[in-house]
């Protein structure tokens, strides 16, 4: 059983009631608080020493790291993050600079979204550091994009650049997409959104399956990381034909399939594609955004490419015939 | 450097913004969120795998164990605790129906407390099973409890009785007073509150210090827990002279030190402390209610006892002269 279907069995018949707008399923939970206007976001999340950093990774970036992670999340739901809690699980005779350090991290990018740090527990972890981090946020009522909103004939975009974001350490150190995401459902009508924790294919599926629908993909508008090595020597390179094949097709695999990217994938109608495009450019010039496919009746996702169109594994990766 | 010393340095220059109206240093954060009347209440807590429960212990006492903790807090600050989400680390391979008899008991006693269990994360956590859980209530504006308002003349109160919780297994099982909180919190002008978890005599310190104030505790009104053996072989006892003295003077020891009773401790003015008493008995029959002393101008804690008064030391235990 992976983690999807442990969640998934977990999450069948939880407690409820009248206020939860949405509950588990969604890059947060939305709560109606009875404020007109506005709904509630809330998230949590946890790093593991050892998972999700070293035991030699800067702390400062362990504690950006937790943050941000949230942050994405709030982002996902065109959120304007607001108050956090922190749950630190530390071994006994932890630095207290490293734990500091760690604090630094945290703190300077909560300064830089205006997010509150209003407390933390600390707890003893022998073998491991860990950090967990609570999150509020709110937004607009009704204008808050949810995985399950994509439809048919949608463009789909992803902002920045995919892949490699483990083997470069952008996982450590990335800005997290709040303000983009809160212009892009401020202009446009967001059908569906969600932040790439798992990798363009893992997460595509999740707003696939919400939603109902497939999707096609091309793939030489799959926005490629530099931080993706230019060779990768997996056993699945064999199968592909062509000099210079090897590399580009491994390349697209990375994008597809190496996670903790931490940008913005979304939907909205095809007819919108083009003025959003324009507009972004004039609003975010150095952020990349790219149209990377449309949303079809499905189901699953295919890749179409300059050799025809390829189905998309169910494990994500690209599964490229001999032609 | 223990933890509140760390914990002092950290929450020293934490981000905040004008709508955190309490932030670290108190059982909950509260929140200003615009709604007229009401207050938002913010919590986290985890629990580890050998720190706070054993690697044998039943699972769906350790859910439990993990969300009544969060609503213990939720309590102290007269609240009603509204949803909750739920961080779990687990070692590769955990066997799913622990994992589902965690949430068993996680669940069932959020529906006793009509809280929604809103979403869940899992995260790998090689060596240990950590549950950390983050909770929201709200409380009445103006109408909430912190540690830093006690007053000299008040008298102190405490639910339940003390001691012996982690001896027991009453720490794996407990019912946090949030019926009690909140009746108490519209029925009386309820100076200060806290929840006992690090023991009686740290968490009077925490009001004590919050409020700039002293205390003096009557040994023989705080309430025993039967759970406290009578006798207990620790070498503080040799100092203590008399027949019989050994085993009355430790169980008072255990009852202002023990820790994880998750009751109540709180200060109203000295005279409603008659009629409080009164009502409590008419509402809570079966559940203590004791008076166990008062607040002074201090510094520090007096007990008073048989043989008159004698300081609580810094670390909490009894320090009994030869008389």
């Amino acid at each position: 059983m992976n983690e999807f279907e442990l969640i998934n069995r977990l999450t069948r018949n939880l407690p409820t009631n009248d206020s939860t707008l949405v509950g588990p399923g969604d890059d947060c939970a939305v709560l109606e608080v009875g404020l007109a206007g506005r709904w509630l976001l809330f998230k949590t999340d946890a790093v593991v020493e050892g998972i999700h950093f070293e035991a030699a990774t800067d702390r400062r970036k362990v504690g950006h790291k937790a943050l941000a992670r949230c942050l994405s999340d709030i982002a996902a739901m065109a959120g304007t993050p607001t108050h956090a809690l922190i749950t630190l699980g530390l071994p006994e005779g932890a630095a207290v600079e490293q734990v500091e350090a760690m604090y630094e991290g945290l703190n300077a990018l909560a300064r830089r979204h205006q997010v509150a740090v209003v407390g933390g527990e600390t707890t003893t972890s022998p073998e491991r550091v860990f950090l967990s981090v609570a999150l509020l946020g709110w937004v607009e009522a009704g204008r808050c994009p949810l995985r399950s909103g994509a439809q048919v004939g949608d463009a789909i975009f992803v902002t920045g650049d995919l892949g490699g974001s483990l083997v470069s350490g952008r996982h450590l150190d990335f800005e997290p997409r709040v303000e983009e995401a809160r212009w892009l459902a401020g202009q446009f009508p967001i059908h569906a959104m969600i932040d790439l924790s798992d990798g363009l294919a893992g997460d595509l599926r999740h707003v696939l399956r919400a939603s109902g629908v497939g999707a096609e993909l091309l793939t030489d508008a799959i926005p490629i990381s530099r931080a993706v090595p230019a060779a990768r020597g997996t056993s699945g390179d064999i199968a592909v034909a062509g000099a210079g094949g090897l590399g580009r097709n491994a390349r697209i695999e990375a994008a597809l399939t190496d996670g903790e990217d931490f940008e913005l994938l979304f939907a909205v109608p095809g007819g919108v594609a083009v003025r959003l495009l324009d507009a972004w450019k004039q609003r975010f010039g150095e952020l990349r955004l790219s149209c990377i496919g449309r949303i079809t009746e499905g189901p699953g996702v295919t890749l179409r490419g300059r050799r025809g169109t390829r189905p998309l594994t169910e494990h994500g990766y690209v599964h490229f015939q001999k032609s």
